[in-house]
């Protein structure tokens, strides 16, 4: 069953946690979860500071070469009568503007306690907005 | 914190649910939960019998267009020091055949008790292998 656009934005923004798939120029996907906020019509996350791991790395060089991703929320439930997730895909863009980055820190923190209290002095990178086209949406249906 | 090969396997095939990423000839990336089991180095899932909608049928034109996919399992929890995640990149060919169908529903119906619960008469249709070139595991270090 379909999930109407106003209810699948709202259920996205408010999960705690989504996965990312993005695609090398040559067509390698590549996931990895994200902590993320939604304003509007874009979903925004941040790269950690100083990324030791190529991995971290890689996501940017993908999104810089092939700029279409995909975002999705799903919480996954014993009871498969509840289940439900929401995609949102759309094009990504890479910024660091240090205004831009504290403006996403900023709205991160606010969502996610856990950068004050685990990640003390966490750091944040380039973030990465992605411009939402569609929005997709499931759930169970009988 | 890197998590060691035997034990990245294990935690994969535990869990419940993975993300599908593939990605079409052009390079979008495409995103969904599956349920799935792991034999060895593969990963399987289904397909429902008689899929309806065109994301199901999706999922199969873009993994015949571009067999690369990648398979991520992670949990959230608001303790952060508890997140971990395992990525499965591989190689994925559609079977149809139906030894290999009935083989796969047997193995997802041992796994999931849902399928004869919530989805009496659930009806399987072509099953996927991913062979899996590469496990990459993360968790939490502070």
């Amino acid at each position: 069953m379909d999930i109407p656009g106003q209810q699948a934005r709202s259920l996205f923004a408010g999960a705690r946690v989504a996965r990312l798939a993005t695609a090398d120029d040559e067509g390698q996907p590549h996931l990895v979860p994200v902590t993320f906020v939604v304003d509007g019509e874009s979903v925004f996350f941040a790269i950690d500071a100083k990324p030791k791991r190529t991995r971290e790395l890689r996501r940017l060089r993908n999104i810089t070469a092939n700029p279409r991703v995909s975002l999705l929320v799903d919480e996954y439930s014993e009871d498969w009568r509840q289940l439900w997730w929401v995609r949102a895909d759309g094009s990504a863009r890479v910024d660091a503007d240090p205004a831009a980055v504290a403006r996403v820190a900023r709205r991160l923190r606010e969502k996610y306690d856990q950068y004050e209290e685990v990640g003390v002095g966490h750091a944040f990178g380039p973030v990465v907005e992605v411009c939402v086209t569609r929005w997709t949406a499931w759930r169970y249906a009988p």
